[in-house]
């Protein structure tokens, strides 16, 4: 998908709402349980329900994989029933030397046909670039993320610039590639770091997990990082996937991403008009 | 695996060497593209020759992630194939916020069997400690990488401290746990970056990349790294398992590991005695 067509959803829809596939069996409705693929089940009524409200949809990997290969096959079943006129963000967090990073954008954007994938940038270039040979596929590579850890490395602080190890990540990885087929992950729980941010990167998209259950406000993001395209896609999992938790969970899904919709829909008009 | 066990196996075997097992269905030989499982074929005759010059093996997840829910069979079959007395590292690389993370540990030291995973340490404390919370079962961190892009970020300097990015991360995460369930990355082709390293962590084994193919050299390493417990894994993977291209690619593998084997043993009588 190209930044134009996402720009064009998010119009369409009055709404830069992901949601995060983070499905895990011991949280779905017990019910399911009798499904001969429980995950795949829950995936499929939850796209169903939220379809409308939704711009993207982000399965996180860890929760797949700790179901071995039949996690990996409800994996690719919730990939093939997915619209694809909807972007889709593997949650890999992959990070690699070369040539093993050329298989993980075989697994992702080949095998499994996800849009982008997200990437930490600890080992550097070479670890980044193999992703972006892929056309009209993405990098999402992490910035600032919402995690009380972040704190650990993200923010210190870089002696020959003066500026804060997140901030390096990312101006330096913009030579890589440009705003159409890199986007940066920068949490909720730190607004007002927007403001450098965008200095940095005005134009990137930014996908943003950490509104709601982790604290952070929409209102501030849409204040500190919206841009002319919009720019911003925010993440919600727990809050809308695990909104219910009996037979009506996708109505109770579908309920909490129209709110959430509905107040993206008050920010795109308040922003762009 | 505790850490005495993995000494008494490197003193028994009289070798560190762990075979990495990146292996690809377009690099092996082609008389294995006949067997049900082409890559499990492969690793099990890799595992049979070189089983004793090794004392771990190595997965790399990218190249069974690439062939989908059909190559995470290949790994499970790998795993329950591998000797239990030999130390297994998944090459995941993973690194996520701390319920993520869990899932994590989950799909590799419950699922899989692992005795370690190699991390990364962006994300910081909650996204490594819940796999220390297994006993017996080892965090392997990212510190200095050995390819090209290592450059981009673990050498800048922090400002606080004066130190290098990699030596602060080895710093922060070395006082979350001890040498008893964490080891470090640490490229062969840093060699001399060993000294700072060992002055930080003298205790904790180092699992290091880079020997052969990309020029680090075994002796530098040993010289600057090894310790009372020999303190050392050291990879390789395509100059083993690539060693040979046809049906008598198992020989021509456990020629290569009975090589490095054979410079291990000299290095630790020379070291240790």
């Amino acid at each position: 998908m190209t930044r134009q067509q996402l720009f064009e959803k998010i119009r369409e829809k009055e709404s830069f709402l992901c949601v995060g596939l983070d499905s895990d069996l011991s949280k779905i409705p017990s019910h399911l349980h009798k499904a001969i693929d429980p995950i795949f089940e829950f995936n499929k009524q939850i796209i169903d329900a939220t379809y409308q409200y939704a711009i993207a949809y982000k399965p996180n990997l860890a929760f797949y994989e700790a179901l071995g290969s039949k996690g990996m096959e409800s994996l690719e079943r919730t990939m093939e029933y997915i619209p694809k006129d909807i972007f889709t963000i593997a949650d890999a967090k992959r990070g690699d030397i070369g040539n093993t990073s050329n298989m993980y954008a075989k697994a992702f954007f080949e095998n499994m046909n996800f849009d982008s994938v997200t990437v930490a940038p600890y080992m550097g270039e070479d670890s980044v670039t193999p992703y972006l040979e892929y056309p009209r596929k993405w990098v999402v590579l992490l910035a600032a993320t919402s995690n009380k850890g972040s704190f650990d490395f993200q923010e210190l602080m870089i002696e020959s610039t003066g500026e804060k190890l997140y901030e390096q990540v990312i101006r330096k990885s913009a030579s890589w590639s440009n705003a159409n087929n890199m986007m940066y992950v920068v949490g909720a729980t730190r607004a007002e770091s927007l403001i450098g941010v965008r200095a940095l990167v005005p134009d990137h998209f930014l996908l943003i997990p950490g509104v709601g259950a982790q604290g952070g406000s929409l209102e501030q993001v849409c204040k500190y990082g919206m841009n002319k395209q919009c720019g911003l896609i925010v993440n919600s999992s727990r809050g809308i996937i695990y909104a219910g938790s009996d037979e009506n969970f996708g109505a109770a899904a579908a309920n909490a991403a129209k709110k959430l919709q509905q107040e993206m829909a008050a920010q795109l008009q308040l922003h762009l008009g």
